[in-house]
């Protein structure tokens, strides 16, 4: 039985979509159909301001709504601030939704004890630790490490990149005494492996880990009915209401990597 | 010299525009001039939900640039789920920024050293037990009491409303031992002063709280330039990309209370 | 390729053996090979008390350094108190290794905000407590409610044990606002369809979660590497002197469920 | 209406009670009317010692019931380790009472982020960090810095305790990630603007923020009637015990600058 | 060798001297000398108000000096509101200082996993909650339960006093479920006895409690040098400052039971 | 009357207990009668690891209900991971069970606001953060240093170990503002004196403490039955079930320093 799995870039360019679905089909179950999408532009091709996240809302629910009723059996918001994710679980009744740094510090979690999260800019810090405090692991963060790299410019010279990413994350174990890395951005990709093999701790990639807990999730869903409760926080609106407010939804998965 | 202050409704519709308005202008300060604005139907008239919230958010931000724009020296987002608040203080670089549980809550902490908060539903919860703790307040919450009536039932039948209010904030202080009382929801507005009377302790308002709050961080931005920093958290985004995708701004104050 | 699993009851008796491996081997993955084991008699036929927790210590070690070098994938301690988790994390080096409250609170804490564990015994509490804080859940914990249960009175009579399990969770829902319900003893097992069908929120079972988190982590850790990390809390022992001091291993495969 | 405020020097000197009242009025609201007084000699001319806040106790309690039965509406308590703050609550049944840390790191959480605070001495710390943590804030302190200089150092050379300030503010910007800077300490006046303007982040003033804390309590006192509670730590003692233990008040304002 | 600890009922009044005394003596070492003292009146007779905590300040200083003058090898504040422990424990630099609701706690926290606090009224529980964060057991109190009794009522019907302690005893252990129970004011003596046999969980009496870890703090100090931290938070004034400031001190042992 | 106490090394060596017992009994109380044990070779001669410590479970449960059965009042768990204390204190019901890093950090928080602990291994981190966690301390830590040590070098050239802690202990009280010093190691034991000299904060020994913490507690349980609760956390399994599951206890008094 085929679990469908859509990785949504809530962002509006496709750039990144087609190496996201190459390697991400690669690190996929045989089960496992996956899909990518992004959002229209025009708009945000990042999100690295909140008031950026604001600006996809509308489309991005729209796109929830759209994921849900194709048949969705989960869904990854590709945004290390988890964009949205209370929101989309609000939305879906069926299908499970996570997103990069939920999934990443349940494993890393899991994995040591302490965690070292390498992100772009000390910009997105205050939101990344709010996250963090959240899903309950505040007191787990060895430390936040800055590469003073934007979202596009992880892959705009992956040596570079690689070089710094490598750098903070020795500089992590040593003198943060983090046990694992998670690296905090989805544009990180790519680099988790060779950065692993030098450093000698779990280093945790944005796209990999959720892709894997959205099969663990979904699993789980369809075996034994755990899905997003509904008695609270994720309980869903009213469906009139919804269909009158949430706009159109994606008339075709045309675009869809 | 006046201060321009903002109370921006949410949501699309501006039905409680005028009695809102009508209510801040009587409690605002000599030298504040006030407006109060909604949003553009089609769209969400409450955002019980975070999808909505997430819906009107382009639309919201949109509105915090052309506030900014327009010269207002302070803006209140008038939702208890602060919604869009760490949002609109990135786009705000002159204008201050508050919203109603950040303004009660500050408030409340001061007033008395427990707080229980009223809210409309268990649905609205975790949101706000989130934000509770982000602010720093989380070990002050006695309990969150829920009246079990929608942002509409509110103003529906006063009566009713007001005697539900009055019992839970009677309960809330006898049996959690709060020591002040915060309303919710910012359509709850026109209880607290009957409630307080018969209770006995402080019951914020949450459209009057911040007001004053909003006053009161204009002031000391504009004496003294203590404004939202913008080394971290609410550092701006470039303004060109801003400009490109923060969709259009308001073209006219038609619509301003 | 097969993932190997042992799913270990560190008790003494295997009375619970065959019926735990007939339900996780129906409930596993195609590719999975699982083993259920106890321990050898005499000895704890439960763990209620801690002191049972350190006295099979030194077999549940040696059954632990069996499981690694007998080249198990994932190793599943099965006790909701989690024994000798991190004892077992120093051992392993290739295998990963989970148990029931870590991958039950992972899991509810994705699908609802707050959690109710339905436990046996009050005795119980402070040990589970410190290990909900540990994993950062101690936030998100509704209520512990108290089944006056032992461990081997579960299975007795199902339906007298379904009847209490419903009425503690219908009361976590209502009464404490748990969004999720645990049933915080593995010999819970075979009640959670029932209860969750009448409540309408998620109750985790406390042995299919661990088996399928197991899953999850050996697939990570087969895939991409991302193993217990060995430069801090999990360190393994010098080999010559885990080899001295951690007793025989276990000769045969015989006992194996 | 005007609102009539005391800052109140909680020391046995007056030689910053006129240069604390010229830049508080330059500062206030036009409807402000402010005085500034300090206490009697022989006594503590600073409280950079817990023991020293005990032992003006007698007379700041004294100071406090003068205060509300002169008619003041506003008293702030000017030290840093906000003296007597609770106690003063206690006496106050029409005046509210605020002190300049609650004052500021409610401010600076508005503002920013995270707080690094200014302080003397190495020795100040712990009282401060219990403030911080009881008001809130502990989790989002970037840091305590130590400019060690006592608290009749700062205004002995204004351009070395600006100097020191400056590379403190500086520091705690760049390598404690701080988004806010407070002045820990009242006798630090005169130098946040300078320091402001060059590191570029919002430098709180601990007399100016209590200030306009004050003026924004008392209004929303005057307008709304939101005063301390007095259903739990702030409940008043019984009028006959507090005036027969609480020695005799101040029998004339002579001295009130 | 002889141990010389001052118990100091920080009152003033000596109705609770002698009564407590002849309590502590039978209770004290052998090696043990006790002194009982209270301050001059006119004063308060009881510190439920933190206003008159700081209104004996300047008195209870005084004694502090006194009593590490006069050679005492450890002090007991006597009010389970630990009055001034941070500022005697500046001054006391040979002297080791204690209070009852440190001792009870560190004590109640080492003989079960929850406490319950039985206190006379609801007006004293922020005080005492903030003390128990302050010492680490803020996540330990099961609950704090109100006796409605003030200070002076526990002595005066002591079968009262009996039956309501009892029945809260009893009510937090089954209700809240504490596992240890605190008597939260010194006078509350006498009954702890006659609880403690029917209820069967440790019932900690505030007085005896400090006098034995006064005892034993005073063993560590004088055997192995372990004294109050002079580097950080209880560092002591400079002593021609601290003789000059802080007032005479008591001129003979008159009046010490 | 006699106090009898248990010192047990949980390791399977008595090369320390010579030693040991020789410091204690110098340290001891004149009616204090110490006994030192250790446990039967072969196993682990050190508990670096948790592995270990599950691995001495079972011998280490068995001393410890021969020690309750010896009419011990009080034991101490010779090992600052506090190993089987829990467990420990189901068995007692007479006697009064400590441990190392209990006993220390109740003390350290009680002499000064902060607390270095001086490690071994950075190995040793999680285990021990928890265990600060758990009593309450966890925000009392200034920091762990680590002394790059494991537990059988710290004897074996002392001028060098005394060397490496005073270094560290320096620097924590310099860098990380510790006002005291733990040895977070039992086997650090005759180091105390002359780093606490040096450094001029009080530098807790991890045999002294415990010593004498016991002490203590064995006389608040001999005078006032101040036992540890057994309605909860720490209630005693039945009899029988103890006497048959919890292998053998030790024979005779052999071997005992």
């Amino acid at each position: 039985m085929t679990t469908r799995i859509l990785w949504l870039n809530p962002v509006a360019t496709d750039v990144y979509d087609a190496p996201i679905a190459e390697s991400l089909r690669r690190a996929a179950a045989e089960h496992t159909h996956l899909d990518v999408l992004s959002l229209e532009p025009p708009g945000p091709t990042h999100l690295e301001y909140s008031c950026y996240e604001m600006t996809v809302g509308g489309q991005l629910m729209a796109t929830v709504r759209w994921a849900e009723d194709a048949g969705y059996d989960a869904l990854i918001i590709g945004c290390f601030y988890d964009t949205g994710l209370r929101a989309a679980r609000e939305i879906a009744t069926r299908m499970v939704v996570t997103a990069p740094a939920e999934a990443c510090l349940h494993l890393a979690a899991t994995l040591g004890d302490t965690i070292s999260v390498l992100v772009g800019r000390r910009k997105w810090l205050p939101e990344m630790r709010d996250n963090a405090e959240r899903y309950g692991f505040g007191g787990r963060i060895a430390s936040f490490r800055v590469l003073d790299m934007g979202v596009h410019d992880f892959q705009r010279d992956a040596d570079t990149s690689k070089a710094r990413i490598l750098r903070e994350a020795r500089a992590a174990v040593e003198e943060d005494r983090a046990e694992t890395i998670v690296l905090g951005c989805t544009i990180e990709y790519g680099f988790y492996e060779e950065v692993q093999r030098q450093v000698g701790v779990p280093v945790i990639d944005a796209t990999l880990a959720p892709l894997k807990y959205a099969e663990y999730l979904a699993d789980v869903a369809g075996r034994f009915g755990w899905r997003h409760s509904k008695v609270g926080g994720y309980q869903s609106p009213p469906a009139e209401e919804a269909a009158a407010w949430i706009p159109g939804g994606r008339p075709t998965t045309a675009g869809v990597a």
